[in-house]
């Protein structure tokens, strides 16, 4: 059994001190053995071009992530977190994974939603999975728009993810009709961690939806935040409890795949 | 625009006879341009053996596809019924497909579900999808537990289909959570026949809960019967509305699609 926590809150667009400071609090503050944190928490969304959020991007290695990793290592706490991730020139939308006493990973979005089609590189990541040992988890991370694609968290349930988090920017609620069947149709846990509030730039506002949400692995919604206000969901999850496949004496979801007749 | 029905009725196992007499009538008697009918429709669900099966088995040719295909030709409908196919010596838990002016076709189900695998074959014929220039559609036939995989619907639509139809004996109401889903995540209409009633072999009772339904290409559920009733379920729906798969001036879920990161 682990403690799970999503938080749900409002990122401002370029105030990465301000951002931080929140994350980092929140973190020490909050009794779990995993925090996830919505996409682009440090920096907030609405970029228009790769300049603009190339002075907010920085390194796995650069002071955002060092000072979460700090909060990690100190309070023993597994902390997942969207960032605009530079390497050398190029800025990709990703997740830094930071566990305990291993070296931070980042997952960079594969796939790319909207004008983030300006700002960033289309993630060369692929879908990875992490093994905790302490909380005998294996974690997936996927990002917002993944969501859309069923062979995101196949992937990453192939894999051996025993949870999938999902750092998000969700703008539209289509993705509520979705998202418990990626948690049914792999026998998962999915952590949903959106954000909150508006980004307006020219004429166009942005309006983040809220509603993140932690799905048991039978599609059950175990916990929901509202639609628009600051949030810490909190639920114990047994990540060991999804691994056995089968649901009764003959079939199992994954061994009753027929791959060859996949497009 | 076409006219789709989808029917959800109790059929009697073994008795192929009275099961046709049915669907011959109700066939004929719906105003629609398309016709499904559930999985097994012709000879009940819930057989023990292969020896068992092979009794009501028929190949595509045989008389109660043929029968089928004679209201299919006479009305100028498409119908879709499940039916035990009989091969040489091999049983396929399969659906015909019947279009008027072209021969038949079987989909076999590529996924078994618990007992069915004491009795049919696993399914060869893959995927495929049956254009119809008539209806301007092109139509795509998964059956029941295939629901469970989101390869299953993934392939049809990327190999052409608008519509989906699923003829069904469930027996569970997970998939509740899933076909909204295969509908939005593949912006494909689909179409659940199910049926109703029980079937009791020895100590095992099998319910099947209805709740047949026809879904949006966004995943609303358009139309949906109870979990008892004898019904038909019929919707207008415009397949060539499901061919445009951007929704936005950059975005395409089907474009959008990273198949070298997918396991």
């Amino acid at each position: 059994m682990m403690r799970l926590a999503v938080v749900q809150f409002r990122p401002a667009l370029h105030a990465v001190h301000e951002n931080l400071e929140f994350m980092v609090r929140t973190a020490s503050d909050t009794d779990a053995h995993m925090i996830v944190f919505p996409e682009l928490a440090t920096s907030g969304y609405f970029f228009l071009s790769r300049d603009e959020v190339r002075v907010v991007a920085e390194p796995l290695t650069g002071p955002s992530i060092t000072a979460l990793r700090d909060v990690a290592e100190r309070m023993d706490r597994v902390i997942v977190v969207g960032f605009p991730e530079l390497d050398g020139d190029v800025v990709y939308n990703s997740a830094a994974i930071i566990v305990p006493g291993q070296e931070p990973r980042a997952y960079r979005k594969t796939h790319l939603f909207y004008k983030e089609r300006h700002c960033f590189a289309e993630g060369n990541s692929g879908f990875f999975v992490v093994n905790i040992p302490r909380l005998d988890c294996n974690l997936g991370t996927m990002i917002c728009y993944d969501w859309r694609f069923p062979e995101a968290a196949r992937t990453l349930a192939l894999r051996g993810a025993d949870l999938i988090v999902c750092p998000s920017n969700l703008v539209t609620n289509v993705s509520h009709i979705s998202m418990p069947s990626r948690a049914l149709e792999n026998k998962v846990y999915l952590a949903v961690a959106n954000r909150t509030g508006t980004e307006t730039r020219g004429d166009e506002e942005l309006l983040f939806n809220g509603a993140s949400a932690i799905y048991g692995f039978n599609g059950q919604r175990m916990a929901e935040a509202d639609d628009h206000s600051d949030a810490v969901l909190i639920t114990d999850i047994d990540p060991a409890a999804t691994r056995k496949k089968s649901f009764n004496s003959i079939n199992d979801i994954f061994a009753d795949r027929r791959p060859e007749f996949y497009a």
